[in-house]
């Protein structure tokens, strides 16, 4: 509470220390309501009621006490801006808020049943903490899934509806082969699904380790009980939907970092998605467009702009994801002793940031694949731009190997040779150069023309686009149709 | 909006989205004060107020207008959670924020002297918000600076007081050479000091270029008038106190990423002392102890525990920032455009969070400093540890190019076989030992005994240990002598 | 080739861009081999040569096409510097390697099979050299996991042999509470057992797609035969021990930052390791020592200094790995296009640099845990710093059930209060006072001297520390006994 | 060592470790040369060998020692691999090659000058490690400072050449404002010229503390003799063209990451001007192309494809800089005791790979801005695809103060309708819409025809281009005119 004496009342601005003003992508009330501070506050409160449920199960706490917890942890009840000040005291929130709770808790136990007793009983605050968080990502992670799961349907749809829709595939940004529409719709559609089953196969594990992580306490405390410290964790966790956990992982936290790393890859495949609507939703492209809706892609000075403000935002979380994981690893590697001096106090932070971002990002990749605007005649005028130079491999490869040596040089020689004559015509008259040029090299005997023609259209040059795209609807079914799970939020 | 229709009255949820539950380092009321939403709403608005009354003055505004708008632009008037969700919509809260100023200013514009065409006149929103975190950030820093200079001042206190207490210099983990306190405190000093100039040395520049950066609408604003653009952005800068900007910045960060990589800096020495401490005051070595204060260093399972929290956060702190001034580098390499397609966007949270750790960890290292436990027993007993071992290289610096060559091995070499025979003895016989050894290899009349006792005393090898600490603390003196923004929070 | 201009005959110093000088954690022949740029050749020739095998085998080349490649595509005959001065102009190394492998293929193939077919023939740079560096890390894994098993057999080891040596557990660097080495050395398997787990559980798959991802110049060579392009890449895939891949996932990278994740959480486990290790085995502690080797941990200055090298190599990776990881995100997240323009190419220098840190990382740590010194002495020592206030935690939770309240204090209350007079009294004097004042607060009605006695015993306050530590070992028993592979390098 | 028993004669491959071949943007022997594995161990030497040199001029070394240290000092002399793998004994490289040093030394001096007491004397490790890799970003920064002036002269040519070149302005990806590829030009040489000036204001300090920063051997060493260990310092400083340093900084990061913050400016403003360039040329938009050179640009599968390879390899820097930034923070935060047990071995290969990026891709942009291909055309008909509506912000500033009030509309408010209801037609009949609706809205006595055209040609609305351009220029005159040292390379 160094400033503390500098401060008079300030307390509203400790309330109102992050509304969301500064990260537009998460700012939404369901992400608030997820991984906001209440949502922490009141997870820390459900692990000590849980507890309470779980020692008086066991006959290690008395009968009553569960109830008298449950009513005192109600989230409601307690100031948030107050505890996160006094958390400077120990250095982590539990602190705070459990002398609040015991002393609701004593408040609240009119009939005496003695329910202090259940209160935190041989638990650790990391216990509680990592515990909480725990929960707290599980749920943030349920509701991310809801949306990642209707926005690959809504890309699987893409994918079917547009297998035929002819585009241009680019790389290092240049065209360079015939594409579809909905091959890439698929792909991005296999990113996100291949993240979501990374997501899905999360642990979210319990932690039970008392003090030192020898559970020392729980120990004493199960003496001459039916229970153990294993069986109470076990039932914790079973109490608050967590995995079990072998064995305490205070200071091995692969838990954490995996999260953080399978939440930045849902924010990587997120980001693919968001750099090519904001690429192809651009006025010289013009291939999609972002659904429109009331008061979004305004700008403050300039009436007539329409930005593509779901992209933007999604990019601004993808963006910031690597950081974030990377903070989790900065973490896991300095976790020294039974309790590091630091390390842990880095993840909290940076665990909820990504989660919000992911929420946050998720509803609006989800909105855009939902509503995405598709200009298939804009993708093939786009197409047609490289003209016929772009179906020079496939001539090339259908070619070359009927063509005899000519001077020495191969039938890819040959016809490389073509396309260096063509390279140095003005772009305007390329496409005419080069079908002449193919004409004269290749004897109408070897290739006639019907044939030659057939090598230049584009959709003769598809390849396996229909079968990739098949391939990877296939791979991930569970993520082609949404479930109940997957309803809508809008 | 993507998620509203799923929320309800979710409303309280966004208010305590962020109240610092997460961050005990900076949940303090004076960063909430200094860089919460509330700090960033009223900065937004200063700019356009401070804006308003420029063009008054140079007589693009109505007279009276600039009072309407000021009184419009009160921060206690407007709702943050209401306006942090809106921002989604345009991806950036001035946005909104403009809404509702302009909605306020109508409203408090009694008098009809045409106000609103004073408000955000030839602005763009990133003129808004790049000015307004500037401002925020100067706030910040100056907060920062009064810390951090108290923190020098109290350091070179130490360094004065402790110029003749011996300790052991530690490298890689093992005691290397005698050292003392008051070195180990001037080079704190000089790491905080250091990092404190680049702080001063920073540009806040004021950012007018308009929506494309071209300045035109304000170009047709002052067409006619004795003003320029430049002019105004001149005056806006005088008005709000920031650096004037010879041209627009909007696409190049610098002046960002420079402010991140002089925070991340002043947290790079705050944790390297903190990091000292934290080892300094184990049980096993006490030779430091950080001060102690009512509800500090609790444990909530442990109740002889007292933990060394304040350094503790301030690590904490320390080990985030470098991602955070990476994040504002990935932003500055992704401005894309006349403005990029989320890059800016993922600027604001980094900068915050930066701004935040910063001033949180500046006033808990200045309580550190200023109460620091020190153990000059506790330093000499650690010291004794290594024994005259400790001392070799001193003995082989002066004596060596005394001896006379010994079947073909070197004076230090001769030297290097005593230590190499000494290290093969138990590590409680090593000191006898080596006296021993050296008094057997070096000639009496070369080195008389009491000029190899002196050799053996820690307090004869010292080197420049004063001079160095002088040197030190007369390279920054405005660091040393606390002035009056310096005065303790406290 | 911007600057070749300016060079001469500086390809001496390209050959010796990065010899390891810098990084000697990895500074090793055996990482050199795996990860070197001559591997990495190796690896793009391999996959070169396999394809020519897959074609033959398929009908798609000529009889004997393979024979030839193969041949031209040892690696041995490549100019490394050379080529990598080459890849410039397309921006990777595939491209001036095929043009070299072409010619020497044309120079052997002296029976003119026209071996010249075989070579990359539908293949795209980005199929030959993601698939490369696939092979590149699968071999690498391998061996890390040979070192990492070696690692925990031997910390498995420590754990059985130690899991009665009392020792103290520390939490934000503070005494907490009785502990044994043998539980730390569990956890410590523990953490590199489940990142070995996770090691062992990658997927390194084939990349096959062509030009755009579309396999349009595979299709075009396989019409007409019995082969299609996805059973080529499937028999690619077995001929160089891959995974098959479903689809081309050329522009999805979870496959690559999922390693890098994976090498991270080892490098974290490792990192914990050596953190725990450079305190443990400091002078003022003890309670560990590295294993010496000839020429180790020695200083440029002070002849007697033994540095724990070790362990301050690993963490020297450790510290790193979090950047690298982050940086194969940053890659994905920005992977535009169908092949992006810039992203890709950060990822090989990262993905590169975490193999060889992990490898070089993971003899360090083997020869460490192999080797390590314990001196269950000094942990005792240590143990004992703190005195019976170690264990106020167990007295409480074993006798403030059994106080009746006095003067409306619970049995805690009372005890808390001992605690807090016990603090009172100069460190010397605690054990002492605390051992009278919890005599004088408990009757010996209630507690006996001889059960008081034993609650102030550390051993009788180990929870269940030996059944935690079963509990990991059974977890993971293949990572208890070393297998073939992990036969020790040494 | 760990790995050495398993490696038989891998020799070959420890010295093609990192030939380049991962990275071609810095695959250059300059690169090489300046920052390469043989220019680190030149660096060392030269600090070795500078270093006997003060000493001899001190009188601290024997007559004609110099010479013989200098002499063994030639880098040619020693094995770069083999001193790469015998680093990992002390865990850096000084000190096997200061054994190297020392036999060769002994081996040269055939007169017996006693040439061996002038090597290392009263140096550590880190003292002659910390300065040499001073020495080599030095160098370094000085070759990326003749291409970066290069590279700002190119771009204020284009500025000069292109400020009546009419372009559009984009932000968040769509079409903002007119705008001048002149200005857009001088933005770019404005990001490259302030990340040069602050290169320019870097700091390159010696090195000088001793065994534990106190100087202590120097003292010894310098008692009875004019000089003392300052001076000795300076003079080293002054032999070697670095600054002198007050104090040692060996705990104390600034110099390193304030080195690290101005390499990775710089490849922010590459960065921009890659990402800027890697859209504008592509084909859709066509308004710039990187220049052509043989052998660049090329594809292994596709023919006809030119890849702006330049941009990718520049983007392909920038997107790595933040993380060796962020690398070099991580460290100076752990930088515990006097010399860290880890964060000091992370400095090295962030550092030089940092340094090896910028210098690289410095020759790219260079190249690319000195050739690149501009296409006012091209500019001019993306300018037009937005039609007048891209003129409805200067309209609306214009003419909204002219008008009436209409139904309780403003002015504003009236004209904003107007393109409320264009937006409304689709896309091709926008121009002619807005065109009838504006004339509709506004009286011709207000605004005659001829003032509405005016007000609809783009170039009626740049604002201050002109002005800004030349301001920015004038900002920084040094950086406009290429000096002797920006004599290009090619």
């Amino acid at each position: 509470m160094t400033h503390a004496a500098a401060t008079g009342d300030l307390r509203a601005f400790a309330e109102e220390a992050d509304a969301g003003l500064l990260s537009p992508v998460s700012a939404s009330p369901l992400v608030a309501a997820l991984t906001g501070d209440r949502a922490v506050l009141a997870a820390i409160l459900a692990v000590e009621s849980g507890w309470a449920a779980v020692l008086q199960r066991a006959g290690l706490a008395p009968a009553g006490a569960a109830a008298v917890v449950a009513s005192a942890a109600e989230a409601g009840r307690y100031d948030l801006a107050d505890t996160a000040l006094r958390a400077q005291g120990g250095g982590n929130p539990v602190i705070p808020l459990l002398a609040d709770l015991r002393k609701k808790v004593a408040a609240l136990d009119t009939a005496g049943v003695g329910a202090a007793r259940a209160v935190h009983t041989s638990l650790t605050s990391q216990d509680v903490l990592d515990t909480a968080l725990m929960l707290l990502a599980r749920n943030t992670v349920h509701a991310v899934l809801a949306d990642l799961k209707g926005t690959t349907a809504a890309l699987a749809h893409l994918a079917g509806q547009h297998g035929d829709t002819l585009c241009v595939g680019r790389s290092l940004t240049q065209h360079s082969l015939p594409y579809t529409f909905g091959l890439r719709a698929a792909q991005w559609f296999q990113g996100v699904a291949a993240a979501g089953r990374q997501l899905e196969a999360l642990q979210f594990p319990v932690q039970f380790g008392g003090a030192a992580g020898t559970l020392a306490a729980g120990t004493v405390l199960t003496e001459g009980s039916h229970a153990t410290p294993f069986s109470l964790a076990d039932n914790l966790a079973a109490q608050l939907g967590l995995a079990p956990a072998p064995a305490p992982w205070h200071t091995n936290r692969l838990a954490i970092t995996s999260l953080g790393h399978a939440l930045a890859s849902v924010l990587d495949a997120f980001g693919k998605i968001a750099a090519d609507v904001l690429f192809l939703s651009r006025p010289e492209v013009a291939e999609l467009a972002e659904p429109r809706a009331a008061g979004r892609g305004v700008s403050s000075a300039m009436p007539q702009k329409q930005n593509p403000v779901l992209s933007v935002l999604v990019r601004s979380a993808a963006l910031q994801a690597p950081q974030l994981a990377a903070q989790l690893h900065v973490a896991a590697a300095n976790f020294n002793d039974e309790r590091p001096d630091g390390a842990w106090h880095t993840e909290w932070p940076a665990l909820r940031q990504l989660l919000a971002l992911t929420l946050g990002a998720a509803g609006h990749i989800r909105e855009l694949a939902e509503g995405l605007g598709v200009f298939p005649a804009a993708m093939r005028r786009n197409l047609e731009l490289a003209g016929p130079l772009l179906l020079a491999e496939g001539v090339s490869t259908a070619v070359a190997p009927l063509l005899t040596e000519q001077d020495g040089r191969s039938g890819q020689q040959q016809l490389q040779h073509v396309v260096d004559q063509t390279l140095q015509v003005p772009p305007a008259e390329q496409a005419a150069t080069y079908r002449k040029l193919v004409r004269d090299a290749v004897p109408a005997l070897v290739v006639p023309d019907a044939r030659l023609e057939e090598l230049l259209d584009p959709a003769s040059y598809l390849g396996q686009s229909a079968e990739i795209t098949r391939r990877i609807l296939a791979a991930f079914p569970d993520f082609v149709s949404p479930d109940a799970n997957g309803a809508s939020h809008g």
